[in-house]
């Protein structure tokens, strides 16, 4: 396969890293024509292409690591290109997406939303790693539109590059990211200045910050230009997921107001719990097995399917697709862990799928 | 000296393991006694004290490292068993030091209460370790009844032990850390709690919980047990620095629904700014000056001298007092950094009192 890297900044460099650690060709593109030649150097790209179209015209894949303000533009761009297939790993999703089907919807089978959940506090391409990914969670976002085929083989080589795939709805992934990113770095940020503004009147304060404080303001840290982009896109999402914080914050402090020590502690031992419970890379997945759902090739089917394993926190370990050669219909066959199987199964039965399980062949 | 610690858990046993690494003799008590048991069996004691009374009689120091809800009782009965200088290491200051004057008047030359700024998610005496404080802020609150050379012995031990002595008054110190240690666990633990709640809702939520979400929700894994203390004795700085908080997020909301992006980026890059100049380890010192300071043999002359040095950031590096020998006066000397001399200099004649510089003997 032929891939494109639009943007060789820190994620796009990275993605070149990796893939060209599998043996993946990979031409470059980047606006700022030194950043391309610094990732070539860096040994992110094979080579440097003289345009977006040039970088895009007969790519398998384009991935498109732009700010997020700019991912619709260079995206249509790459549709219009003929790139069989595009991708983005912008922060938020719904908009982009909208923005992209509007602009092409002839061409929204070939755009497929993205987000690797993976960064780091170095900008650039020379903060760039092959193993960025390696156990980070990479969101993709299909929708009714999505090709399947081209789902399938962009799952497979996120796989190969050891990122763990979780597909949600373009909504759906932008009110999670708001309440797990954007609001947490608000939060941050916020506490920072709160603490700059006392620090004034009190130069002892920040000698008295601990490891908490240091913890709580590490990614206040960020570059603000990133976020600006991101809270503006992302605004609604982010306005809900902020009020359910602040109304949060509102009740923890008429706790301690009313000094409700039971209240209190129960609030503290349920953060404590889920915290001690926080996912540490990839899942545990035991036994395996495989379910085979029978699909019609109707628009759709594959993005719930797969939003649905999202949903559930269902991992889907293995995903391909067999086509039927005597009609519109196919069989979907995915491995999941034997102790998540009947959850799954319950799931697509609701939507109105029968699956059946297969011995692993 | 004879040095006792009472409480030896997880702070407790790291004074006492540092202590004893400085040569010094160690008793311990706790009211667990398998707890100072096993104290003993890690070297963090030398021996255990058959009761508090017994570990207290005769000491010239007094480590007091019991939840902060103990604190007052525990010092006040060591104040009585003979002890010549009781300090403890709660977290919260003001109504602990209230408790012990308002019970022991006229003992309150003998209490000076303490917080080392270190810590660890680990619990109980086999988290102990002999540098925990090594390059940790440990601050001191000495008050107008304060014994000046007992101040100055405990002083000399912590920075023998490698802390960063921080002097200011008892309630300052409750507001500062009600800003930088008690609401960043409330905002935290909430936030952790909003996102355990709507996990139920979607599964997938914490699997895109990168790196940010991780640092903001550490402390949510915190034992509940000391936040409930801390929060109900510091209710009310904990809900001036919360309102603070809670101002400054909505603040921060109504920019992102205005979509105020020069705003944002303000303070966002204020935020970026002070986080990146968040002091790390010990200041930087470079050349130093001695100031002699003239003092009548009054009560307050201490804690007003270096609560002004806490308030302005200026870091004593030594620290004594020469009694003159003809009457109730005395000179203070304090080794600084040249740099902040003339702040401090110029902060001491705002109070009254002349300093003079002289050559480092």
């Amino acid at each position: 396969v032929r891939i494109a890297v639009v943007g060789t900044g820190l994620v796009g460099g990275s993605i070149g890293l990796a893939l060209r650690g599998l043996g993946h060709d990979v031409v470059g593109f980047d606006g700022d024509s030194n950043r391309a030649a610094r990732a070539k150097e860096l040994g992110a790209i094979d080579s440097v292409a003289a345009s977006l179209e040039a970088a895009a015209r007969n790519a398998d894949l384009v991935f498109v690591a732009v700010p997020v303000s700019a991912i619709a533009g260079v995206a249509t761009a790459a549709l219009d290109a003929g790139a069989r297939l595009v991708t983005d790993v912008g922060s938020v999703k719904g908009p982009v997406v909208a923005e992209v089907v509007h602009a092409r919807p002839d061409a929204a089978a070939r755009f497929l939303g993205g987000h690797p959940m993976a960064g780091s506090e170095q900008d650039g391409v020379d903060g760039a790693r092959a193993d960025l990914f390696v156990g980070a969670t990479w969101v993709l976002t299909p929708t009714a539109a999505t090709d399947q085929a081209a789902f399938a083989e962009l799952r497979a080589l996120l796989r190969a590059m050891h990122a763990e795939v979780v597909s949600v709805t373009p909504a759906d992934h932008d009110e999670l990211v708001a309440l797990v990113s954007h609001v947490p770095q608000i939060a941050s940020s916020t506490l920072m200045d709160v603490a700059v503004t006392r620090e004034a009147e009190h130069q002892a304060l920040l000698r008295l910050a601990a490891g908490g404080f240091r913890d709580m303001t590490r990614i206040a840290a960020s570059h603000p230009g990133i976020w600006l982009d991101i809270l503006t896109s992302n605004r609604d999402a982010v306005l809900a997921a902020l009020d359910a914080y602040l109304d949060a914050l509102h009740g923890a402090r008429e706790l301690v107001a009313a000094g409700d020590r039971d209240a209190l502690e129960k609030l503290l031992a349920r953060a404590r719990k889920g915290r001690r419970n926080l996912p540490v890379g990839a899942p545990v997945v035991g036994e395996l097995v495989e379910l085979h759902v029978p699909v019609l090739d109707r628009p759709g089917v594959l993005a719930e399917v797969t939003t649905l394993a999202g949903r559930l926190g269902v991992n889907i370990e293995d995903f391909s697709i067999a086509h039927s050669a005597e009609g519109p219909a196919g069989v979907l066959k995915m491995v999941v862990a034997r102790s998540q199987a009947d959850a799954f199964e319950q799931g697509l039965h609701e939507l109105g799928y029968l699956a059946s399980r297969a011995e692993l062949s």
